[in-house]
């Protein structure tokens, strides 16, 4: 037997009706690439949103057609985030920090139609539009007197296409499971695959987003929005804003500390989200600068961070010096990304200051919605001991079910969970805390040692600039743990000085086999460590020194 | 295209799930009928619920089958909102305290095929027994000790059952459109009709309720359920606290003001939610003894009610003696309930006071999901401007589509509306406030004058115990207002000196055209005034009078 309540799609065009409606006046500022703030409403990025609706029917993007963009937080990308997918059209937001060659491949992988930039990528886009023939339109996201040259066809401008269309447009009642949004994955391995989230498992996760256990948005906050509009949704901020009609602030290019504290202080921010790099430029220049700024004045109360885990001395810096709380997110491009997030329980109302740092930078506890599980090589469940690792999976409806176009086969287990590829262990509060992507884990006779934890000790030995710890095979062992270290200029330890280092630190099996010294290391264009690249170079390493011993 | 994220049903079994496994220790605190307390978890909740789902089985109760409660607030209670909907059976909350005609009505309506009650309503169900012959077991939510007498047949013991129940059960992967619970509206008109939820309207309203700007739920709250459980789904708290994992205390059947204080002191409650009579009550208690009990000593912070306005003097005195915040709802059985939450903008920061007492006293602004409208008699939108009375429509996933059976017949308009038949005005920043029932107000020569405002106002005269104000048929303005008044014992005023009093406090053209004074006024079960029946007594009054005079 059914309910016989309403059955209404979930979808995001009902998450800008809201905020148009209920807090019209509510602001959304952002800054341009100049510095100028812009000041509009919630009202106005609605309207501006129903005539791009209106400019992709006159440009002959079909429902569907992928459309993309190569831009900044501003108001005019969120614009496209809402007048794109309101439309029934798919916002692919592009990285526009990859290689070349990536964005040759993502961009005519998703087939885009069209696809809207920054001025300031018109040298990238001229590159690109050769390798893109199926783009129909470039748009450059300014006015007629901004636009920037570019040898691409046809060139439009942004603000004229807007003039022209009308402010008129009925958002069409579609399927809550149509595509949304696309984003690509920057996988380490092989070609990067597309995640095609829907308006169901959008606004789902918005919702997970304004829970008092998620992000606590409310219609008082204020939001500094660091994370890229090009990152997995920006953590849904975005929508999960507009849901509780709570102001967004965009920074544009500029993300230094001074432009940063600029507007947390103009603009009264509440929140403020990004990765931990951000915050640890941030803070450091905040300390720096403590005797002309007055941080005791800034509104801003909750940060939250992900991508990387926060450091502790972060989370310490930001308790002490600003009294803001660092709220330790989790997630992936295949999880919209939010799945954990480092929530107090009630038992932290009464715990010392260190408890509630060793809780913060663990990832975080699971949100209602998402699911997660910790699992051994054959998929039995570990316990929540916070000691034993295992493999984290994810299931729940703001997670992949494939990637598009069926990139990577079937993704999903027979259970429907996807395997993060992370190692983890769970605390018995709940507690999720990543130790390793699990193609890092050595393993080492049947057990597991993790290349995070030694790479993080490493790079604490003061020679030491940047650590690479990676399986290499062993006669006996099957792995074992080699090091493979960047030093500081000048630097120039033995390798016993650095093992002796660790040796107190880690367990002794824990202790790497051996330490290779090496100019640089290899990074992927986000910034990660390519250690594929070095186990290519380094796989055999051991074998040939046990064989020359 | 479609999304290519996962499609997982939106479940209630979902809801104990998580909270089993990530809150499992979180506690469940009930108060029985003799006081005891009861201390359960959300794990154990979870363990019972299936053994719960099993003796279903073996009672026979088929899925979609309606399974009624008679009950309080206690575990056991909790366990059947989950053990039933989880097993996809639909729970029949029923409201003890309606006329026992009615109750007949209504389990019969719904088919009741088993009927748990707890063992002071034995004399009642013995009462019932014999008019509904469809239900094939009674079962008393006891231990073997504690069984009542009661002449129906089968009496079975709850405890006994559940000893007897496997605690195992998987729990089905249901539709997520399936019924799920039952609860019928007490109107003041025709029969009570049914309102069947679904899962996902009821997922989908718990997410409302823990949005930072609904009820803010969270896992560090212990939550006061004063609101019964037979009262539209408790506004979503059973649910919405396993969301979350925030901790539940049910009261049982005694809501005196040192019941509920003594609850609030020991299990460190941060919010609670009742009706305004229970907490009028308890404040006036409060203050009374203010001596000896520590106000200041309790965690309480945060309470909401609903389902009448509460009085601005409630609502800072709560402020005042307790520092709490009172968040004003409101929704109907048929909106799940919640539609409108009191939640402060931005703005109210900066407020005098006074002001945000001016806001709570208002019904709240539309939390995102539900959908409110203010229209004129031809559909037409009326201004946001806290002044221009319309009537309010509503719309959204956790509103009726329909009555259980199709009674009433087609219930939404051509755009999917509910007409809420309440008279209301939204003001500015989107706080909603009832201004009367629809049919209750009075259309005199097309403009339209308030009930309840004169009612209010009547009642604070001296003399005045209760007061109904009706619209009586007039031979020029179609309908006057008509004052009908309960004195208080002793008191003699005669009808001009009411109206003086009313004189300077409502518009002129407001002013009744006439008194009655009576020896009572007729009330619904649930201490509604019964218009109606005035109406039918008094609806010729004044033509009576102009034609005699």
């Amino acid at each position: 037997m059914l309910g016989l309540m309403q059955q209404r799609p979930l979808l995001i065009s009902s998450l800008l009706d809201y905020a148009a409606t209920w807090h019209c006046r509510r602001e959304i500022v952002s800054r341009g690439a100049d510095g100028a703030i812009h000041r509009s409403t919630y009202a106005e990025i609605a309207t501006r949103s129903r005539r791009v609706a209106n400019m992709l029917e006159t440009l002959g993007i079909a429902p569907g057609g992928r459309v993309a963009t190569l831009a900044w937080n501003g108001h005019r990308h969120l614009e496209l985030y809402y007048g794109v997918t309101g439309a029934g059209r798919v916002l692919h937001t592009v990285n526009p920090r990859l290689f070349h060659d990536q964005l040759v491949y993502i961009m005519d992988h998703a087939e885009d139609a069209a696809v809207f930039f920054d001025p300031v990528f018109a040298p990238l886009v001229e590159h690109l539009a050769p390798h893109l023939p199926k783009v129909r339109a470039w748009i450059a996201l300014c006015g007629a007197d901004a636009m920037p040259e570019a040898a691409v066809s046809p060139l439009l401008c942004y603000e004229t296409l807007l003039a022209d269309a009308a402010p008129d447009f009925a958002w069409p009642e579609l399927d809550e499971n149509a595509a949304s949004t696309l984003c690509y994955t920057s996988g380490t391995t092989g070609n990067p695959k597309g995640v095609l989230y829907s308006h169901r498992s959008t606004v789902l996760h918005a919702f997970a987003a304004c829970a008092t256990d998620g992000f606590a948005f409310s219609a008082r906050d204020s939001i500094l929005v660091v994370v890229p509009l090009f990152h997995a949704n920006a953590w849904s901020i975005p929508f999960s804003a507009a849901m509780c009609g709570a102001k967004m602030v965009l920074p544009g290019p500029k993300l230094d500390p001074e432009s940063i504290y600029t507007l947390l202080r103009d603009e009264g921010c509440t929140k403020a989200g990004g990765i931990p790099t951000i915050w640890l430029m941030f803070l450091a220049w905040a300390e720096a600068n403590r005797g002309r700024i007055d941080l005791a004045a800034l509104k801003l109360r909750h940060v939250f961070a992900g991508g990387t885990a926060p450091p502790r001395a972060m989370i310490e810096k930001f308790r002490d010096m600003m009294g803001v709380f660092l709220l330790h997110a989790w997630g992936m491009t295949e999880t919209s990304p939010i799945v954990t997030i480092g929530a107090p329980l009630a038992r932290h109302a009464d715990a010392a200051p260190d408890q509630i740092v060793d809780m913060q930078v663990k990832q975080g506890r699971q949100v209602f919605g998402a699911e997660v599980k910790l699992v051994d090589p054959l998929g039995a469940a570990l316990p929540h001991d916070g000691k034993t690792v295992g493999e984290l999976k994810v299931r729940g409806n703001w997670v992949v079910s494939g990637y598009f176009k069926g990139e990577g086969g079937n993704v999903l287990d027979a259970d429907g969970w996807f395997s993060t590829g992370d190692a983890a262990t769970i605390d018995p509060d709940g507690y999720v805390q990543l130790t390793d992507r699990l193609k890092d884990i050595v393993k080492s006779g049947g057990e597991w040692i993790s290349s995070i934890e030694i790479e993080n000790l490493a790079v604490s030995h003061p020679d030491v600039f940047e650590a690479a710890v990676i399986a290499a095979e062993h006669p006996k062992w099957q792995e074992r743990p080699l090091l493979i270290v960047q030093l500081k200029p000048g630097a120039e330890p033995d390798k016993q000085s650095i093992l002796d280092f660790l040796a107190g630190r880690i367990a002794k099996w824990w202790l790497p086999d051996d330490v290779v010294f090496v100019d640089s290391l290899p990074h992927t264009a986000t910034g990660k460590l390519l250690k594929t690249e070095l186990r290519k170079r380094y796989a055999g390493y051991l074998l040939g020194k046990a064989a020359g011993a």
